[in-house]
């Protein structure tokens, strides 16, 4: 069967999420415990968003095809838990239809990201989640900035490139408030990002809201459709996957068919 | 002059607030680095609220007397935390009159206690603050509980004694609410509270919350005014110093009393 997990993780200690020899990373922690619990030794796990070294994961969803009943799942998660580190918590299991693809499937993704831009605003609870920024960011220049990103266009000049891939997005959300902690974060989605996008759209934000260029600045990168060396990537810290949503029917005809199976 | 410092710390790496020899400590990580920056050997500061080891703090106050201008204190707040290690930070420094003192002038002290009773809600981004419990909590009976014990009382049933100290305290809140992630919040105020206090309630209300006692429990412990051996102390981890309150003459006086002197 086709099993979706939804998992969590602290980025911090992680060498991102795509599995790397000798390195420690979510992907490789994730498929060594399933490969422990089912006593096989090969599982190939794919995400929804694979998050870069340091980028946290309040909601990552991941699909498996395993050799399992939809009763085991319960019990495989209690099982996956007990061997993860606790920087890492499979928060739930659900089988979903075969066709159903935690990538492809995916309808958008949210993320978040954090910053502390002010000596009162620093928490050090959440120290590993929100970035430090020692000058103070004007939230009104950052979200002006923002609205001339939103929409379909070619992202060319937010993203590092990768061979083949497309660089055309749909910037459907991108707005920064300040909340009762003094701190500020970004709300990012998108139908799908490219790679490095959100830090480096962030990270051409935050010179804006610090005065370093002015608001428009951010639309003439966007139009000039390649990289910018002038925009500095946001560093991970302040970055969560914090949402990927998908069709009804992507995730329930699983249970439909089951149903029927179980009438005939 | 006597300086009023508010500092956050992380306490999973600190065996408490109180210096100890060779134990990592805040009080003593802060007055070596006051030391350091100062050129001295003899800090010696005063907090709010003691804090076991473990137990986290959002803003501790802490009272010291130093041979300082006014001007300085910005000053002295940047180095001292580009001395302290990322997991204590001083968010404040203010000139007090000499008169104030973090622990005696306290109005009141206000903690929270935080519990994750569902494997929805663990976050590991939160991990170090918050409690994960196996099994769920029933909130209703948990306020219910705490509403028994609300006023002034002989609280030595939920304290650990010490020497000559009064364990008659006032007991101001104490509330548990559910926050839109899943997670259990208790907001415990009182003037002052005895070694253990809170986390000796917080242990009862678990017991209470998950069915092991009955709600008129923790009332009836209270009453018996000796430590139960039937309470468990939660753990420390879930745990935080949240806010002191004082009176504001006690900070503003010598605001006033400066300009008084600038005036003359």
């Amino acid at each position: 069967m086709r099993l979706r997990l939804d998992l969590a993780y602290d980025g911090t200690d992680f060498f991102g999420w795509a599995i790397q020899p000798a390195l420690r990373t979510v992907q490789g922690d994730l498929e060594r415990a399933l490969a422990t619990v089912l006593r096989t030794d090969a599982v190939r796990t794919t995400c929804a968003g694979r998050t870069d070294t340091g980028v946290h994961a309040r909601c990552q969803v991941v699909h498996v095809d395993l050799d399992l009943d939809a009763e085991s799942i319960p019990s495989l998660v209690r099982r996956l838990n007990g061997l993860l580190n606790a920087d890492v918590r499979v928060l739930a299991g659900l089988q979903v239809p075969p066709a159903f693809n935690a990538r492809f499937s995916a309808l958008w993704r949210r993320y978040c990201y954090r910053i502390a831009d002010h000596p009162n605003a620093i928490d050090p609870l959440l120290r590993r989640h929100v970035l430090t920024w020692s000058r103070p960011l004007d939230i009104d220049r950052m979200n002006q900035a923002a609205q001339s990103l939103l929409g379909v266009h070619d992202f060319a000049a937010y993203c590092k490139r990768r061979d083949g891939a497309t660089t055309i997005r749909e910037l459907q959300e991108l707005s920064w408030m300040r909340d009762s902690g003094g701190r500020l974060s970004a709300t990012v989605r998108a139908d799908a990002f490219c790679h490095n996008m959100v830090r480096s759209l962030v990270g051409a934000l935050i010179m804006i809201g610090e005065g370093t260029r002015p608001v428009d600045w951010a639309a003439e990168v966007l139009a000039a459709k390649v990289r910018s060396s002038w925009v500095n990537v946001a560093p991970a810290r302040g970055l969560t996957l914090e949402q990927v949503a998908y069709p009804e029917e992507a995730l329930f005809a699983a249970q439909a068919e089951a149903t029927r199976r179980v009438r005939t």
